[in-house]
């Protein structure tokens, strides 16, 4: 018997025993067999009426698996390693219609009836799929991807009628393409792919999936086909960056890395990553609005820490700058402008129609500039108090001294950065 | 008898020896008395019917100033020094309307008709506004000035009534202005000032005048009138630069002065200045579209020599720089782009929407750029010329090489870049 069959009995006696009404399901790819090997998940939902409370529910999965740890998404529910696998059991209420839901994870059924009821015969041209997906990086709604989905996976293949038809396809996508399985889309989506539900009219099932994803899907997919290759399933892992090699890149780049470090915030990735990538493109735009220059930047999280790297192109300024003050017939505002330059290296004189003046630049190098500005920034709510609470500046050569391996791996990833191209 | 008496008296004798009908005029400013002290200039015209030839006029010219130097404008002239006067000898039609001209000089006798006959009693208000104009630095149509002309500022004493009225007036100026003495204009002018020509419904008097100018001369008005100092009128010499005081500078302001220099081209000043300028802004894009930044640059021509003075915030780049190729779906152009860029630093990623690449940049360094880009760049044809013989590039300290006293002075000018504020 099935390990998930033996929980669902075991649920449902205990349902039975305590007189509640609960209908365990499997649901998830364990349930139709689209699972990707490594990783041994069970998704099983205990539903309840829409009358009933989800409270009961929790408190029987607390009852069947009792070295259980407790998680919290919309609503609480219980995680268990449970003969190997790892367990989430989930309360939700059992809904007449996908669309009229009590809570977020009451479609999950829905999802997998769906499913159940038309894969058979293509579950390896799913785990084709989803194996491609996670080869070239695209796999994973989750935030810190802003990828496909298992279930969006299920749906292309569904789509396309196999493996090779979602890769035949997807080399030609462009951003606005809307698919649309079951023809009864209610609303216009903004995202850059549309996949509208087919249990669910109103939702785009690819909501999560950035542009640049959905692009890298697709230019690898047209590599695929052009020269088929097992790295595109099974890249090379990627080895830890050794000082060897970041002082080398470094002195080729002739780049300058500045690294933000600090505390990362106790909330799940799909809180920290969207604040993490804010505060990227916050900083971003403090830099280059004094003037310095940004090749290229990104953000990790490894062990309980925090990183934003920003790649710099230009990293020192001259001292002296120009001050652009009022158009020269506003007369009334610029004794207040050269009363707030006082001592101008240069000026004022007038260019482009205004007053202006040259003085003295308040940071010429980027480090000085984060140093001062960082605590000010709006970022994020969590970000903020962390990076308040304490952070490190490491610049060039500084970064040697971070050895942790999980940073080492960002710095190879960020540096090697290429995609599928054959 | 005044020494332009004499000539006219002379021409006309000359031309009654020869049987030619020749009309001479004193004109400009020396016939309104309107000339500044300093500038001893007489310009006289000799006026011949528009069905007879300016060849003949021009022989006289030469006749009576034996020791002469001929120059050209739009037609021949001629210039000799008389009796510690520069005379200029000019020939022109003696057309019956301002805006039916032959020539462009035949307007000029009419300009001195029309203030001759209004200025009387406001002479000492247009040498004062003349003095003015000089003083800041605003004074002269020619295009190395772009300023007012004298015939503008007699023009703005008349409408405006004394030299206070105009500095009132000028005060509250802004780009857009037009004033039409006659009530007679035609045209609309696109320039920042118009002042339609009284003697010639569709000219603009204030055609050369540049925005900024225009916008210098106001608020100097309005400064002087809140502190009304001497040294508008005589402003302090300029004392060419140390050397001392060119390291001072550097040190100061920490930017990095690139001067491209070169034979100034055998031409007059009006042809030399807006080539100059036009390369100077060429040779600004080129370094900006690089990726460096100019904190502000100039052009000068002193002795034989012509200058363009970059002065520098960023100069020198990292070797990576980001190349971005085509958007992802258009899969044709994709392959060249990669064959284009063979030997990325990293990539090719996607960002964007588009394929990228990080290469290694040609110049890192804003000296070299120009070394290599400069007689490739489109400038002026007798500038590009000049500097294809040839040309030199001096970088910070190499400036301190240069004694000559046109360029200590071009930088003191430069670098203590000042309008009168009061």
């Amino acid at each position: 018997m099935a390990t998930s069959d033996v929980i669902i009995s075991r649920i449902e006696s205990a349902a039975e025993e305590r007189g509640l009404r609960v209908k365990a399901m499997l649901v998830g790819s364990a349930a139709r067999n689209t699972w990707l090997s490594g990783a041994h998940d069970l998704d099983i939902f205990l539903g309840v009426s829409v009358d009933d409370d989800l409270g009961a529910a929790l408190e029987l999965a607390r009852e069947v698996a009792p070295q259980h740890v407790e998680k919290y998404a919309e609503h609480p529910y219980v995680h268990a390693r449970i003969d190997g696998f790892e367990v989430d059991l989930v309360p939700c209420y059992l809904v007449d219609d996908a669309s009229h839901l009590k809570s977020a994870v009451d479609r999950t059924p829905f999802h997998t009836r769906y499913v159940e009821s038309r894969i058979a015969g293509k579950e390896d041209d799913v785990l084709l799929l989803k194996q491609f997906m996670k080869g070239v990086k695209v796999y994973g709604s989750e935030l810190k991807v802003g990828g496909f989905s298992g279930y969006l996976a299920e749906l292309l293949v569904l789509f396309y009628g196999s493996f090779a038809g979602v890769l035949q396809n997807a080399s030609t996508w462009r951003p606005g393409l809307c698919l649309d399985p079951e023809k009864h889309g209610t609303v216009d989506h903004d995202e850059p792919m549309t996949v509208v539900d087919p249990v669910d009219p109103g939702r785009n099932v690819a909501a999560a999936l950035t542009r640049d994803n959905m692009l890298l899907f697709a230019s690898s997919a047209r590599s695929f086909i052009a020269m088929p290759k097992v790295d595109f399933f099974f890249p090379p892992p990627v080895i830890p960056l050794s000082d060897e090699e970041l002082e080398a890149q470094m002195a080729a780049r002739g780049t300058m890395p500045i690294l933000i470090d600090f505390a990362a915030p106790d909330v799940v990735e799909d809180v920290l990553f969207p604040q993490l990538r804010k505060a990227e493109s916050s900083i971003k735009a403090l830099l280059e609005r004094n003037g310095f220059s940004v090749l290229r930047s990104d953000v990790s999280a490894y062990r309980d820490r925090a990183v934003m790297l920003f790649e710099m192109e230009v990293w020192m300024l001259s001292k002296a700058c120009r001050r652009m003050g009022p158009p020269v017939w506003q007369a009334d505002h610029i004794p207040r402008f050269l009363a707030a330059h006082p001592e101008p290296l240069s000026g004022p004189y007038i260019i482009d129609g205004r007053v202006a003046v040259e003085e003295a630049r308040q940071h010429t190098n980027a480090r000085d500039l984060l140093a001062s500005e960082i605590t000010k920034l709006s970022v994020g709510k969590h970000l903020s108090v962390s990076i308040c609470r304490g952070h490190n500046i490491y610049v060039g050569q500084d970064l040697l001294g971070i050895r942790d391996e999980g940073f080492r791996i960002f710095l190879a990833e960020y540096y090697r950065e290429r995609y599928q191209v054959g």
